[in-house]
């Protein structure tokens, strides 16, 4: 079973938001067994919007178009898709009507005449209650395909597909099961990885997808399983991650989600009964959030020194004028000494440390853009390594930050 | 002139990501006079990329495909698009080869067999040569449509695009200039908007769009205009927005900027010689990194202190113990308390400090999930405000970040 997402809004295409209904609406599609085929985003204009239904009719079974059902102008969706469906029968909803009145009472606001259409719908539609706006929702069944038009408000759109759409589109259609399950590494990119699979990948039985997902020294490697029965795929998934681990053991962090970077430094050091804190330059403190962005990190993450300016790495962090003088601020030394800084002010366990040039240019030292040297300290060991992430600032601070996070899960392993 | 974007790849359509890479194209385009007429996310398949290349063609002048350039077997962008034009000539780039083995030298990677086929492009290809990966980009014209692949990794893309794709594109086609502004408004409904404001939009020129834009609360105004005379856009743009200023001078707040919020506290400290600082609890470093983000931020921005526990609190921010046990830790006077340590220990002018409950669970205090303190100090004066920012957790720690950007620029101008 097939489906398109349409979404309708110039406010997309300029670039002025982006589009994170469509993100969710898959997820929850996938989820019930429903695979998405495309994502339209299109103009608010009545061609454009006949021309992208009549495609998506012929492409797939299952039409979710989103946005234009306000009551103003510039929306124009609800009459589009009632030319759509050549039905120029209007059929006023009580029901609607008295929702929304009771909405506008709510807020305070005098009901306006305009609001009134709101409550009709073309004699072809099923309404589909929204609690949370004035806006309906509707459903169409014609030659086999169902159209749904939704609201683009987000947390509209996201109680209408939860309570109305998704029971229905599970009653209409007898639909397989979709799993993902997805195997995050890190240290090697895709090409090497992909060279020690190679058989692993030419042996996928044809129900099951591999897909790489490289980011910031991280490739993710994510499985797909499509069939009709959820156990059998389950396991089938589960084999073919045991037979990846076997495969590449020295590059395996865990399982997405359950197991992201930060999430796993967490349970370690949660574990072990460790606490830790970070002194950071280049990253401007994006390593401690991360750290902070897993729940309960209270119990083993004490807090960091920011240190931007080589002043306050003196002040608050202890490192010394003439290691500065004499190395620069980014140097192994340095590093070294904001983290044994840290570790000593903050009275943890574990330190890690970083400072570096991330650009555009290379300021009072010298070393150049891209160069990041990285300590971790403990009770009995200091590390410190060099690295070069090259370009642009982006990058080489989202990549300092994944490989803080990396050294920390091997030293406290 | 209008464009198409297509991006290639399952995991937008599982919901695995959210397309921010079209989001930035669809605005890079829009800045140099290209409309983007339609987004497609499309699967890693060969026969729909062929269908949707085809459809495109028959649309729009520029087509710009993003994603499926990688070394793995499931990156079949550069075959497909070979096969759309018939072109089954591949040429060697030895200046491709050189920079991608010097890349793989770099990060002391070993040079892997499966990426010399990176160098080669098919023969109607014109090379975009991509500084940060190792997949070039691809030009193409036929039939007076213009090809673009790019690789989907964020800063790849865009540093192509930057650097290749838009100066050949205004050097190819002469464009047109389109604008853009937006006005916010704050306390009313769209439909009450729209009545009062009903004569002025029946009276817009043609050439300029009004498109209303809903969200809690709020409601933004944009005003779109395409024309061929810049100036005489900007100024016939600004006389409708001085028309807006007076039909409904109560609600509306101001315009939205164009540059990031962080960019814009950047500029003001950077005008006013003012230098900040941060001390975060609830936010892990978050609003440090997000000032750090902008290039040239050691010109304001001195440090941070993330202090996660109240030991750090009292510690390194010199917290008074009897303030937190008598007012707990998330109380306006702690994140007072936090913001004069900050500014005291690292001798700025400002200084800005959170605390709060993300959740899930409220710890050691007497305040609810979701509920923040924001403090802001200057050298001159103090203020403190109290927020409930609901939940799931991810959602109360990128309010604070924004909210205590908001009082930044708020507080600086």
């Amino acid at each position: 079973m097939n489906a398109e997402i349409i979404t309708i809004g110039d406010e997309i295409l300029i670039g002025q938001i982006v589009d994170t209904n469509s993100q969710w609406i898959g997820k929850q599609l996938n989820k019930i067994g429903v695979t998405v085929h495309q994502i339209t985003s299109i103009q608010d204009d009545k061609q454009h919007i006949l021309n992208a239904l009549k495609l998506a009719q012929e492409r797939v079974e299952i039409v979710i178009i989103t946005g234009g059902l306000g009551p103003t102008k510039d929306d124009i969706t609800k009459k589009t898709i009632a030319a759509f469906f050549n039905d120029d029968d209007l059929v006023e909803y009580p029901e609607v009507l008295t929702h929304i009145k009771a909405l506008f009472k709510k807020i305070n606001h005098p009901f306006k005449e305009v609001q009134i259409a709101q409550a009709s719908l073309p004699s072809k539609a099923t309404l589909l209650m929204n609690d949370f706006g004035t806006a309906p929702g509707m459903w169409f069944y014609e030659n086999n395909t169902v159209f749904i038009s939704l609201p683009g408000v987000p947390y509209e759109m996201k109680g209408l597909l939860t309570k109305e759409v998704l029971p229905r589109i599970q009653k209409q259609f007898k639909l397989p099961h979709i799993i993902h399950k997805t195997i995050m590494t890190y240290g090697q990119g895709e090409s090497r990885i992909a060279e020690k699979i190679e058989d692993f990948e030419n042996n996928l039985p044809s129900y099951i997808k591999l897909a790489y997902l490289p980011s910031f020294g991280r490739v993710r490697l994510r499985l797909s399983a499509k069939g009709t029965n959820k156990e059998i795929l389950e396991n089938e998934l589960d084999n073919k991650i045991n037979q990846l681990y076997q495969l590449i053991p020295e590059i395996i962090t865990g399982l997405e989600e359950v197991n992201s970077l930060e999430m796993r430094v967490g349970e370690l050091l949660k574990k072990a009964n460790k606490t830790i804190a970070t002194a950071e330059s280049v990253t401007g403190g994006k390593i401690a959030s991360a750290l902070v962005s897993v729940a309960g990190a209270s119990d083993y993450f004490k807090g960091s020194i920011v240190a931007y300016t080589a002043e306050t790495k003196i002040n608050l962090l202890g490192v010394s004028e003439e290691t500065i003088n004499k190395e620069s601020v980014v140097s192994k030394e340095v590093a070294i000494e904001m983290a044994r800084g840290v570790k000593e002010k903050l009275q943890t366990n574990y330190a890690i440390a970083v400072t570096g040039n991330a650009g555009p240019t290379s300021d009072h030292n010298n070393q150049g853009v891209g160069v990041v040297f990285i300590a971790f300290v403990s009770d009995d060991q200091e590390i410190v390594q060099k690295f070069n992430f090259g370009q642009p600032r982006e990058k080489v601070i989202n990549k300092t930050v994944s490989k803080s996070l990396e050294i920390l899960r091997k030293e406290i392993l």
